[in-house]
């Protein structure tokens, strides 16, 4: 999971991609880079870091131009290796491209593959290489973007929202499906285009719509322009982007989330109706949930532990041994409002287990009488292959695990999820337009060994449209 | 206004107080320092920056010992200086001590023209000096810290919670009025004492009691033993302790801060009704109060500011220019939770109306109807003398400006304090025991210029009382 | 100008690899990496900043394996990006390879332009990436290293002294002129081969030779093996190695630079003896020359300036108007050992006039009565293609003005530059088996618009041929 | 041992400080600090650390004023407090003292029991504390700086060369045997006192002449003024500073120390000539020593070892196992102008002789021939009390060993130190004037235990003596 940008803006990026990355940085804190380009050159900066530590004033003054994209990753397993901070450039015959990639591709194996065999040398182990050589190598026959994408657009197995730096033009695109979200904004001299929209929010721009799935954007000095290059017959919006992953400030596809998270909680009370004293919400993203539980059942809001914020890189956990019983350094109990009391406890999700057995734990230390677990979102019990860093199987505690069992194993007196349905209603586009796989097992595109929905995609022989005529000033959103 | 906290504790003391003072780090971010003794040594690391930033496994492998003590300081105008980074040391004729303090002296300057009369030569500007001055003179005479603790109490006017390190036993006292918060948690193998008591839950110590209003307490390997210095004839709490400074997961003289601030929500909706959509809190503070507002009132609970948790000390912040409009770089509104709502804005005060300004202001551009502003705190019209870093008399929005004046500035519908009689009732302690010098202009020490309540300080013949009967073991809290 | 080291030892390689780059550090200060290959890993650790900045523990321990390679680059003008920091890793197929590269091309577009051609894809401006792709393309067709190398030596022009890591396997070549050093160790548990026999020194290894120009040398556990796949009829060792770039303590294709430094000296002085009081060096390179200079002449080596130690990257220099004077931070005269003295004073080349003329300005404020400037190089009259970051040929005070001209520039009583005939004597290896492309215009590979000397390169079958027999244990040097 | 500086120049003095402390840092790596006067305030900045990374543009700047004073300290065992970090700042009824010393005090404890006596409680254990604190309380009664630099030299037992910052004017004073070097400079518009003259050198000053033992300057915005405080019947200049500590390019108490290392080198062959190939130094202080050796016995300069200069705080050394092979790391051999060469290898003292035996043993291994070892000062066999780092006497190789018995413990072929009155003479001020206890055992102070030379001071009453008149404009030196 990653963050993404692009910027064109008469007045210079660098400044504007440092703050849009910023207000992105929920969604990667293991590296950061931009890249901007001027005069013929491209100039690139980035690092394993936060965003304020990454770039300072003369990195940003240094990074010339008023057309750039930026990119925030997220740690996964085994890749801390500087070489995969993106964006990644790739230079062709005096072209210079510059790209960035939120996602995860399922055929990059077999793509390294045939692009090997074609004579490609690769630098790195990174999905975001294939792409940017696919459109490079497309642009060295073709010179046309669309065809490009086009080709990506076939080629390409899973979920890739991209931005693209090419001179001085910026292009997006996101996978058919829409797996992963991206949108775009006005600024008062350009556009931005951002993972979410509090990316927009933060340089004071306006909303206008989500990129399409399937669609191609390109923005450069003289405006927007859209051509749709393929469409499916479903979208696979993310699901765990509505439950924990965006920003709940943030409007996903015509959403609110925290609307979306507000009315889980409602159901979470309607499929499940329980007498307490207390809806507590696990923070950061159980507030909005716990809001939502507190309205419709009349139980009030109260907060029973609190999160420490000045948690930063270099501070030193205690030695194993003390780890268990020194959670709450991080997250401490609000005793007065736990003891004796019947507690709803309200959390986004159980993935493995132990984090909500120690929170329970900790509650239960702290007095309760009763701790009614609701979770907002069905079992987890499948991987995630399109770009949530997930465990695996064996690890799930819910999978091959009945509800009991694991309520049983987290210590609670009751424990509830969301039914699927409930958490579907709640997002409002429909199951057919989410990607449910690492709560169903079935995945909207192919994966080797996993059971696969059918999903049709038609490309369309690209026909440019102007957006600017679909955007009609003010600021309004669609 | 800085956290403070002493350890004695049979397996070593440097990484307990980290934990302590990272648990303490939003009582000031300036500085850190850590103080311990073994052996006839004194060791000291402290440096300017945040507890995670200050110290590294190796510098608390460093600070040997079984006794310390920790500070972390507020950053006040004009006192970056190194040298007035805390704990202070204090060496005499073979005697080692290091004091940390929390508060402020009001006649710090009659008290060091008399020192320095007598011959003493001060190496900085900060209370901490005089105070540690005034302990390890009195030593040097009489011996007893009972004597020079008395001989404290008699001298310093002011707010004065301190720890103090002699060779191996940690001291603590607290002014006679108790005006700064210290209170103390039993340990596996030993106590701690801190300026609340979220340090001992990091610690999951078991919370025993506040430290009394002109109380001495000492701890040392052989137990805690207590000595009361000083009674007076009332007590004279910060009372913004509760209403912004103080962790809501504290409990602090006898009452838990959440409990506070959720029973001013629902008196600041007791006090003046009104129809609404949301009860929307300014985070962080003011997530308590629309809890209880949100109560009481049946007005749900719903964030329209959602805050950015990344800022770092080297983020770079847009030019001035830029600056009004980009306060959402730090806060962003969540406009589907605004727009053609009435919103009840709930805070914890407005000291300058500057920010209260910024954020009616952008929850107006959200689209918001009615914005309701509702504040945790009466109009604050006189400056804090006794610790707590606020501006002048003429910058104080609230100073001789009526209500609706204040109303007009910061742009709300409308704008209710909490009366100061219900602030009061809030906290239960009675307004005889709560210091309200900025609410009121009466403060309970006589400070030059401003008015005084009377205050009658009575001075024990120190009897020593051992805490340890008073204390039965188990995990319950007085 | 770069250096480089590839070592393969059954102890592990990155401390070795680490000490090694740190004895070449004054090849490149300005990024430092290395990697390592372990188990089907490739590991690589760089960055930009000195060798001792770039790595700590915990980073060398994460270096697996016990084959790797290394590099330091020197700071060219415009190529400060990351990307560009070596080593260069290369995928392909399952195939691993990193590899490290001292020199510079000629004809890298002509390369790339054909490359992109057959459809590679480029990420970054550096040559490296060129050689890197040569070769893991020739790897895809024919699986020989040999016949990579026969690929690159080939069709690279230029100079390139090159380290290579496939899976656990060193390589390393070397151009068929030889241009830039290479050479060969033993180490107690393996092989060393590296840019200066420092490298080999520093870690108590034992020298054996120099990798020949048009050689392949590859090392792994089961030993050092050689291949020579092209042979020139002359070779073109750099020049400058000899007067500047090189340490003193290094020996470079079979001669001591210190000797030749010092028979420079002595050249110096018989080319034009002139009476004197002291021979003074300008540090620290022209130590050696003023020892021989000192040793023929009789004249006494007494230094008259002296170097501060201390400078570091965060220095803060003097404003620019107080620049000039300001030389004096960095190298102070002293002035007891110049005052009515007739000085010889001894440098290693004069580049752009600048630093001689202030040099020479300094001298003379300190008394100098004489100033001889004795230079350790002919005119430099021509830019170099080859890897010395040296300016254009307008900047060079010595292109198109005669010796009195310079002479009177930079402030001389007299100036002698040892001429080309004597320089090379010193070398030893005679002129034909020299570059001296900046001296004479005329460059031993051809260069668009500039002289080339006629070389002719034979390329060999490669025959492989055991290193081991040829190399008889004990101490001794070739 | 450190340096200290005072600068009092029209045009801002934090600059200025800087560049000095800079070109002093050879006497202190620890631990840097300036401090300021302007406008009633004074400023400090101070730190652990090399004076390029405790200092940056934004902290000079905040140094404001045109008076200040600067310290570098010398890492001595078990006092890398951070409170001990000079300048020491001392706040008295309205006064601000800032005092930056070098130099060691022998009746400390004394001093101290005796403040301590008397009232004053001490933050540190640094002796500068002591000093301050009898200014600071002399000030207090009798206002006059004179009384108060009087009463220190009565009081002081030791070596103290010393500058103090009272309000906006410099005072620097010398112990009144000078046993630490201080010298005075003119600035373009001011005047600098510098423990080195290369301080002066740094800023393009001009050096007028020594501080005289005994001697308080005082310089401010209206010039330069003296007072002759004490004189006694004798100096006692460190012997150290002229074999070992001072830069060779300063000018020491009248003499160039780069001469005296050089007379130093001839005499260490006038009294033992011997037949070699080569004189070569140890660096780097060996330089000199070996330029006059060559120079006197015709034996030419070579060096044979060649030192590395990148070595920084955070290099990592080999393991303790591998440490005695790797010393040469920071040290490597020149095998070439070593082997089967007769050596003379010529430093400037041997201490534990643990790196002596490695060098000696490093270029045995090279293939030295003989190893001729001479050293620049008499064998040390007692301890030193003030202010040079050395080791206790069990520790020292010559204390009650015969000559024969150390040259066989290094394993040199021979071993030479040169005789006491040889040095003396090389100096050139008489034994009578210096200070030998390191090498006599018996010392110009009394000290608890060791033998001490009669000293006779005698106090004068201090009358103004303004050295304008004595510097007569222009750049000579006195």
């Amino acid at each position: 999971m990653c963050g993404i940008v692009g910027i064109v803006d008469a007045g210079g990026v660098s400044f504007p991609l440092y703050y849009a990355l910023y207000a992105l940085q929920h969604r990667g804190q293991e590296s950061a880079g931009i890249s901007t380009f001027e005069d013929r050159t491209l100039y690139t900066h980035k690092a394993q870091g936060l965003v304020a530590g990454v770039f300072n004033s003369q990195t940003l003054q240094d990074l010339q131009g008023n057309a750039g994209i930026g990119h925030v990753r997220y740690p996964t397993t085994g890749s801390k290796v500087p070489e995969n901070v993106q964006p990644f450039n790739f230079r062709y015959r005096g072209l210079d491209l510059a790209i960035a990639h939120n996602g995860n591709l399922v055929n990059t194996a077999e793509l390294r593959e045939e692009y090997e065999h074609r004579g490609q040398i690769f630098c790195t182990t990174a999905d975001t290489e294939i792409i940017g050589n696919i459109i490079a190598d497309a642009l060295r026959t073709s010179k046309s973007m669309e065809d490009a994408v086009l080709l990506c657009m076939r080629r390409l197995r899973g979920s890739y929202a991209t931005v693209a730096l090419l001179n001085n033009t910026v292009y997006a695109f996101r996978d058919p499906l829409g797996i992963k979200p991206l949108c775009i904004g006005k600024l008062d001299n350009g556009y931005i285009i951002a993972s979410e929209s509090v990316a927009i929010d933060a340089l004071d721009g306006t909303f206008i719509r989500d990129v399409r799935p399937g669609e191609l954007v390109r923005i450069d000095e003289s405006g927007l322009t859209s051509t749709q290059i393929a469409t499916a017959n479903r979208k696979a919006y993310c699901i765990f982007e509505y439950v924990y992953f965006a920003r709940a400030d943030s409007v996903m596809d015509g959403t609110l989330v925290y609307d979306v998270r507000r009315r889980i909680g409602q159901k979470l009370y309607d499929a499940n109706p329980v007498e307490a004293d207390t809806a507590c919400p696990v923070p950061d993203s159980g507030i909005a949930y716990a809001a939502g539980y507190a309205k419709r059942s009349g139980i009030p809001f109260i907060e029973g532990l609190m999160k420490n914020r000045y948690m930063g890189r270099t501070f030193i956990m205690p030695t194993q041994e003390q780890r268990e019983r020194a959670v709450r350094i991080k997250l401490n109990t609000v005793r007065g409002n736990l003891k004796d009391k019947r507690v709803v406890l309200i959390d986004d999700s159980v993935v493995r287990g132990t984090t909500s057995r120690r929170i329970v734990n900790m509650i239960r230390d702290a007095g309760a009488e009763e701790i009614h677990l609701r979770v907002g979102s069905p079992p987890i019990i499948a991987p995630c292959y399109l770009g949530v860093d997930m465990p695996t199987r064996t690890e799930l505690i819910a999978s091959g695990k009945e509800v009991e069992a694991v309520r049983e194993s987290v210590g609670a007196t009751s424990l509830t999820y969301i039914p699927l349905e409930d958490l579907v209603e709640a997002i409002g586009c429909g199951e057919q337009n989410l990607c449910t796989g690492c709560l169903t097992g079935c995945y909207p595109v192919e994966i080797n060994g996993e059971r696969s929905c059918h999903c049709v995609v038609d490309y369309v022989a690209g026909t440019h449209q102007s957006d600017l005529s679909t955007f009609k000033a003010g600021k309004e959103r669609t």
